[in-house]
Order: structure tokens, then C-alpha cells, then sequence
């Protein structure tokens, strides 16, 4: 099916899928294609040019798709690399990272929120940015919490493992005495139950997958329809893996995934056949 | 200081320093220049197309920085693009399968071997077919341990959440009989107090470091001593992760790290500053 004038989604992996899943719950109309980087997943334990310059060739790839709006589905690459990515496009972009500062800014009441993320995101500081931009005064407390991302791949959702490990990550969220959690990683709603337990029933979780599918909403309401509700999946590497996740890890059952590379020698995006 | 035909060593990131400094120790009058391949870590979760394409990249450029030999200090990489790697390069190459195989293969009585590694290591049973044509008959059992590489990387050697994670992937390796394990990835030396406890005392333990390194040594011994000792680190990402990693995983102080990427625009390797 060719799609026309579809929605960009991309992350560096399968994390987006959560928020690909929103969007079309939201938008069923829309033709999307998604993007998983897969050849150079993880971005969070990596630096603001490295993940600047993969974000900068995905984007500038579905943008030769002829997208008409680009979602930058990963918590990491919308903390790093949304500025850059918005200059080099001439379609809207929009991040994660203020979707769910707001929805986060409304749904405390205390003014004291922590996000959890990878240490890139951690490190950049984005959420607290954001959220202070919305509402004052306010107290964000951010912790990195590396090992999510892994534990969340290998479907370890429901091992003690992962309780014991997320116990520890939060351990320190827990005396900030705040009322919201920011999931600040598309992978984390996968370990939404692990978590919830160990914050307790009076935390809300705020996970940025439905609110930033409701500003894509927003952002196309009054446009034209273009799509029939048709989707692509592109990856960068093997996309056996990515399928078998992609069901295990969301339900969602993914046929054909289109495998592109950037190619040095002749400077083009080349399909790969795997 | 300028080095003269040093051995190149390379990983996809700090794994491959527990091979560097077997190497040091035992050739202390050879240069040595160490590539970690920061900016794609991880490789174990990647194709052999992915891998061998980087592994190309990086062999290629420490080939234009003069080496005489090469060693491939990476599992994943000696796995599935030893051959590719050979094939470019004009000097000897020497990868951790072979010399951790012979290692195993001297070490076993019961001819029942176990190895973990990633899952692309597994998937390529390089070790058991290096093991069957050391040794015959012979029993080999692979199995992955995708957490291992991030558990070492967060530096919980000790944490109980470790040793259940440990228990977990080695349940069906104990059922296995076996009198001998090959720690198939750089990284898991770091947690080895930790596997030494759940597989009991009368299993060896084999990591391909000091094997590996002998290797070095039997090829260049009768060969002219170039070296005085010198030593660069090159890395593909900000350096900043890398040694306080180096530094916390390995004792090892890195002083300056240099950062180089290939330039699409240029197609040169170019320097970077962080």
C-alpha cells in the first residue's frame, strides 16, 4: 500500500512503539510510518552529538518520504536533538519530552514530580526544563535508571529481579515525598506494574505516550485527511528481533519490515535485504 | 608520544580492556593503540551485516594507523566478521573464540563444555564449531546472557540483583553436567566472584583475555620489537563514560582518550573534540 503524506514516527528502537500505538488508537485515519534505529540502538547512554547526528539522518530520511509531520517518539533523542531536528525539517516535529511535561504539570499537586529516564535524558536536564517553563514553583527530581531498558527487552516484567532492581532505582524517588512519576523512556510503561507497586497507589504515573498522541491530534485536527490508515515499519538492522519484540513486548504483530541503511559509497539510503 | 607499528586492539566498547591489559602485561615493551567502538555499542544484539560492517570500519582505520597485528577483543565481532576482517587487512589478525576454545578444550576432562556470551555469539555457535575442531568428541553448550553486559556496565558486581540474574541464565547450564565454562564476552570476567558461586568450584572458569594474549605473544616473538611502551586510547563517542568506566570496572586511568568518527561528507575519519 503507498502511503500518502504519512505521520513520521521514530525512535532508537521499539520503545516508540508505545506512542505508534496511541497515535493510532487516536488517528486511525492517518498513514504512518515508523522508523526503529535499530543498528545503533541504545541512544541514552550516548552523547548529544552521537545521538544529535543519528536523529538528524532518520529525520531527514522519512523526510524524503514526504511526511507531513515528524514524531520524535524517544524520550532520549526529543531531549538531545528535537531543536536540531526542527531547523533542519520543514514540517512540524514534535517530542515526547513537553507532552508529558504537561500532562505531568496538571496532574500534580504537590509541585514536587520526579522523572525517571536514561542517563542521557537524565543528564540533559529537559524534563525539569520543561516543566519549570510550565509551572512555578515547582520541584522536579530526576534519577537515571539504566538498567529498565534492558530488563524491559528481555520481558523480564513480572521477575523479582526487576522488582529488586527497580526497587533500588527508586529508592531515592521515594523520600522526595512528590505525588507524580514522570516514565521519562518509552520503554517503561512495559514495567508500569513493577513500578506502581513500589511508588505506591498515591503516585500518579505519567507515561508520554497518550499525551503527546492528543498534540498530534491537535496539530492535524483542522488539516486534511491524506491517509487511509495505511503503516510501514522501517528498521535500520535484522528486523527479526524487532519483530518477535514488537509482538511480545506490545501485542502488536508486524508483517513486513523494510530494512534501510545509509550507504557511504554512493551517499544513499539503500534498501537491505535481510 | 608517537607510536611505532603497535598492536591494535579493538571492542565495541570497554570490554575489550580486560584483553588490552593482558596483552600489556605481557608484551609491556609494545605499543598498543585500543579502539572502543562507543558510538554502536552494544554489537551483541546486532546482525553480522551490522557488525561486520563496523568492525570493517574500525580495522580499516587502525590498518591507515600503521599496526602490525590485530586483535579483535570483542566476541561478538570475533563471532561473525573475523574472516571479513582478515580478508582487508594486510597484517595478522587474532580474535578471542580461538584461543578461548583451545584454553576450554585443554581445561575440560569430561569433554562437556558450557559458554555464555551474547545472544549474536550464541546465535553464530562460533565456540562450538571452534571446539569441535580442536576436539573430539566433545559436548558444548551455549547459552546468552543478555543482561550480564549491562549489569557489569552499571558496576553491580555484589548486588544480590546480579547474583539471582546470574542463577536465573545459569539454571540450565547446571543441569549440563559440565566441567568447564567459557566466559564468551569480554565483560563477564568483571562479574566472574559472581558466576564462580552459582556454577560451584569444581567448574573452570576460562576467559579468552590471558589465552588470548599468549596468542599476541607467540605470534610477534620472533618478529623485531618496535614498541617502547607506549599507548593511545580512540574512542567513537564523548570519552567521558568511557574512562570513568575504564577507571571503575578496571583500574585502569586513561588519561587522554581521542575521539574519531567517520565523516560521511569527507569520507575521512576526522578528529573530534569533547
Amino acid at each position: 500500500m503507498k502511503l500518502s503524506r504519512p505521520i513520521g514516527i521514530f525512535d532508537s528502537g521499539l520503545g516508540g512503539l508505545t506512542v505508534f500505538k496511541a497515535i493510532r488508537r487516536l488517528l486511525p485515519g492517518e498513514d504512518l510510518i515508523y522508523f526503529g534505529d535499530t543498528a545503533h540502538v541504545p541512544y541514552g547512554s550516548k552523547s548529544t552529538r552521537t545521538v544529535t547526528g543519528f536523529s538528524l539522518d532518520i529525520a531527514g530520511y522519512l523526510a524524503s518520504r514526504n511526511i507531513k509531520l515528524l514524531v520524535v517518539a524517544c524520550n532520549t533523542a526529543s531531549s538531545l536533538a528535537l531543536r536540531a531536528i526542527e531547523k533542519k525539517l520543514d514540517v512540524p516535529v514534535i517530542g515526547v519530552i513537553e507532552p508529558g511535561a504537561h500532562a505531568a504539570a496538571r496532574a500534580t499537586r504537590s509541585g514536587r514530580i520526579g522523572v525517571i529516564g536514561t542517563q542521557a535524558t537524565v543528564s540533559s536536564r529537559a524534563y525539569t526544563n520543561a516543566l519549570k517553563s510550565i509551572r512555578w514553583p515547582i520541584k522536579v527530581f530526576e534519577f537515571a535508571c539504566p538498567l529498565f531498558v534492558p530488563l524491559a527487552e528481555e520481558g523480564w516484567w513480572s521477575k523479582k529481579v526487576t522488582a529488586m532492581t527497580a526497587k533500588e532505582y527508586l529508592k531515592d524517588f521515594n523520600r522526595t515525598r512528590s505525588d507524580t512519576l514522570i516514565l521519562g523512556c518509552t520503554h517503561y510503561p512495559l514495567l508500569k506494574p513493577v513500578i506502581k507497586r513500589i511508588v505506591g497507589p498515591k503516585v500518579k504515573l505519567v507515561d508520554s505516550a497518550e499525551s503527546t498522541a492528543a498534540w498530534v491530534y491537535e496539530k492535524l485536527k483542522n488539516g486534511p485527511r491524506t491517509g487511509r490508515g495505511g503503516v510501514k515499519f522501517i528498521a535500520s538492522d535484522d528486523p527479526s528481533r524487532f519483530k518477535r519484540l514488537a509482538k511480545r513486548l506490545l501485542g502488536i504483530s508486524i508483517g513486513r519490515v523494510e530494512v534501510r541503511r545509509f550507504d557511504r559509497k554512493c551517499l544513499k539510503w539503500k534498501f537491505i535485504r535481510f
